[in-house]
């Protein structure tokens, strides 16, 4: 490893090379992501409707099919400068450990105090909240790393914010608890009694823990029922996707500097943020036939909504509160086996991934968590950083794929997403070192249960 | 702050402007720090005697007193990419907080799993040892910032790493013993059962939740007593002190890349690692009258080594089984009140800092607390970052410093050390939060009785 390398270790982007403008991914789309629903009519949501839930800007990049770049705000940008560019790293080190000849990459978005990519979509939510002169938002927290990016930013624009985390969550981690009130965020467990649909569940389900689809009907609750505020979601949306094209488009950026293309993009994908953000201007390219690209989703066994998901209108959330979307679904009351280590643990997937796989140009496989947590492990002694269990999916692929280049001598360059690190997770990574991490895959009859209770949408 | 500006926010240097050597402080210093005393003869320890401890490289660094420059060696450097170089931060959004006519830059070295700027050590210690063809190390850890930044060395290297981690921090800090096994280091509470020093004190002090003078006690015992073992510290020892002047150098030419000069320099101050690592390069210019800068090192009041202890022999650990050395000291004994968070919790304070302060050439403050907490607090919510308490000891007496200019009106440069992130530290933020945080500061009498106990040494 002594020799003088072409490629650094790091790239990192100077500031005036920035994007200032998210890439619409959808704007290349011939089959665009269907719209959302109103769940009572089954008719797509106005703007106005939409309106009443989320911020109007906000409305109008979820509606927005057609433009290929929305400018990034300057003070959004401004934020941005805090914590990125994000390096892209090449993995000479694990690219020697495993003794492959592929390329590996990895955009490392773990460098903020949110811990992980959340932060890019936090921010812009924030700020056109603000714009439009709200007193604050809601949102639900499952792990905490949304919660925590949504504090920071509405720290930094004065912003009122409530979090509605996951009562399991809250209890196990009251660390990440601890750094929302850091920023003045208000945490509350959920299910909780200060709304009517936690209420309601609390009743159902007397000592239930909670669950994320649980967490999103109250926080939506909240937000409808309180002047000046509105609700904001870290994943699954079309405006979540844009923003987080930042991501892919500074690895494109980083890439096309030192002549490099990739045969192969790989990220985790729970409710698609970071992966729809990673491949957007990627998947942009292949759209239009300019170049092709081996894309690859990767999701939890226990969690698998596009291998083993249906592609149908479903809830959003456990209250049925939320406008339908059509996704890759397990249906909206499932929850993963109580084993699943960290996120991905959301029922449905991104309607613009969604449609993107079903449309054939991406792929995507399905890990278990031991094995997962192995590739942390190797991952983390060789190259320094220490994962987060959602992007260790990723980590998993890409090093499965680089071992079968090892046997086939292919030298592809394989890019992937490190989404965060697993500061926050280190109960999970007891649990592996402890031998006491087991998995668990759904069997077919009960993912068959949940999916026979999917709403009927003509 | 949309305005368009010359400074960018971060500064980082591209790989081939990263320092190629260590920059040795002592080689410019007129009187140089006193050297390590063999316990039983009061002798200057030999670079024989020191190599049954440590490894001979680093007995000859230790020893040193002369080259200015030290190559770094080219494995080192490049483990240093994987994390190097840090970036300087421009604290725009904390000078607009504070309304300050000060400009205000921070080095920050928490993005590393470690947490903290001891990798830079941990790395050239572990290669040292390995070099010399040794089976691994020991040592002592208290937050475990250290012990971690060692694990994450000695797994890189392939090294066995044995981490005698102070009993309390073992049961309160999991999380950190965790992220230790990640890396295959295996940690024992200390005082254990498995030194005659752990039994020693446990028989003399039944229930003790051990300290780090313990521990390292207990270290060296393994070190000494294991075949292929060596000792390894993180931080007083003239040789750290080299190897974290790479904050410094890095500093220094992101400065001058810019044509900033600094007037102050600000960093919290344990054993001196992180503040003589920062200030090496400036300290050099200043003692060879070519440059004048106001140095601060900053801390504790609960543990207030520069501010009220003597400057005189004493021993570095607790049983007693290391070589002494002169510095400001409380005393070998002394243990900071059980209120005391965070690091920044040694008794003494290494030699080369100890001899600067003592000619006059830096100044020391000592702060409160509650005050540090407020300090980081504000720090987190405008520049995003969650520091570490001992970090937020320079954030706070920066903060102070950039108020007067405010009250002045002077412009002064202010560069402060923000050595790392306090996402291991949440109990204490919580105690800050709840209001349940408290400061003592030892009285007269209290130090004086420790400071009774020193040795004598003519």
């Amino acid at each position: 490893m002594s020799e003088e390398r072409k490629i650094p270790y790091k790239i990192y982007l100077e500031e005036d090379e920035m994007p200032k403008a998210w890439y619409n991914v959808r704007s290349a789309m011939k089959n665009k992501p269907a719209p959302l629903l109103n769940p009572a009519t089954h008719q797509p949501m106005t703007a106005e409707e939409l309106g009443g839930v989320f911020c109007s800007d906000l409305v109008a990049q979820e509606l927005d099919n057609d433009s290929a770049f929305i400018e990034i705000p300057q003070e959004i940008r401004e934020f941005y400068k805090m914590y990125r560019p994000s390096p892209l790293v090449r993995a000479y080190y694990l690219e020697e450990k495993l003794g492959t000849p592929a390329e590996i990459y990895y955009k490392f978005e773990g460098n903020n105090t949110s811990g992980s990519h959340k932060l890019n979509s936090a921010i812009a939510q924030a700020y056109y909240a603000k714009k439009q002169g709200l007193k604050g938002v809601t949102t639900e927290t499952g792990a905490g790393q949304w919660g925590t990016a949504l504090s920071m930013a509405c720290s930094y624009f004065g912003l009122d914010c409530k979090v509605y985390m996951v009562k399991v969550s809250y209890e196990q981690k009251p660390f990440r608890r601890e750094v929302m009130r850091v920023y003045g965020a208000s945490v509350t467990p959920s299910p909780s009694m200060s709304t009517q649909v936690g209420k309601k569940i609390n009743a159902e389900h007397p000592g239930t823990t909670g669950s994320l689809g649980c967490a999103i009907s109250e926080a939506v609750e909240d937000a409808v029922t309180h002047e000046g505020y509105r609700y904001v979601l870290g994943s699954v949306l079309n405006q979540v996707l844009l923003h987080q094209s930042v991501i892919g488009l500074e690895t494109k950026i980083a890439l096309d500097k030192y002549g490099i293309k990739p045969d192969m993009i790989i990220g985790c994908a729970g409710g698609g943020s970071n992966l729809g953000g990673l491949i957007s201007p990627f998947m942009g390219e292949k759209l239009r036939g300019e170049a092709d690209y081996d894309i690859i989703a990767v999701e939890p066994a226990s969690c698998p909504s596009f291998t083993r998901g249906k592609y149908a209108y479903d809830f959003c959330d456990t209250g049925m509160v939320c406008p339908l979307a059509k996704m890759y679904t397990l249906g909206a009351d499932f929850i993963p086996s109580a084993n699943h280590a960290g996120g991905l643990r959301y029922h449905g997937m991104s309607p613009v991934l969604s449609q993107l796989y079903d449309d054939g140009l991406m792929r995507a496989v399905s890990v278990e968590q031991t094995k997962v947590f192995e590739a942390a492990e190797t991952f983390a002694r060789v190259e320094g950083i220490l994962p987060a269990p959602e992007s260790s999916h990723a980590i998993r692929v890409a090093i499965d794929e680089a071992l079968k280049c090892k046997e086939t001598g292919e030298k592809k360059t394989i890019v992937f997403g490190l989404t965060g690190t697993g500061y926050f997770d280190l109960v999970a990574y007891e649990k592996f070192h402890n031998g006491q991490m087991s998995d668990y895959i759904p069997t077919d009859e009960e993912l068959a249960q949940y999916a026979s209770r999917l709403p009927k949408v003509d």
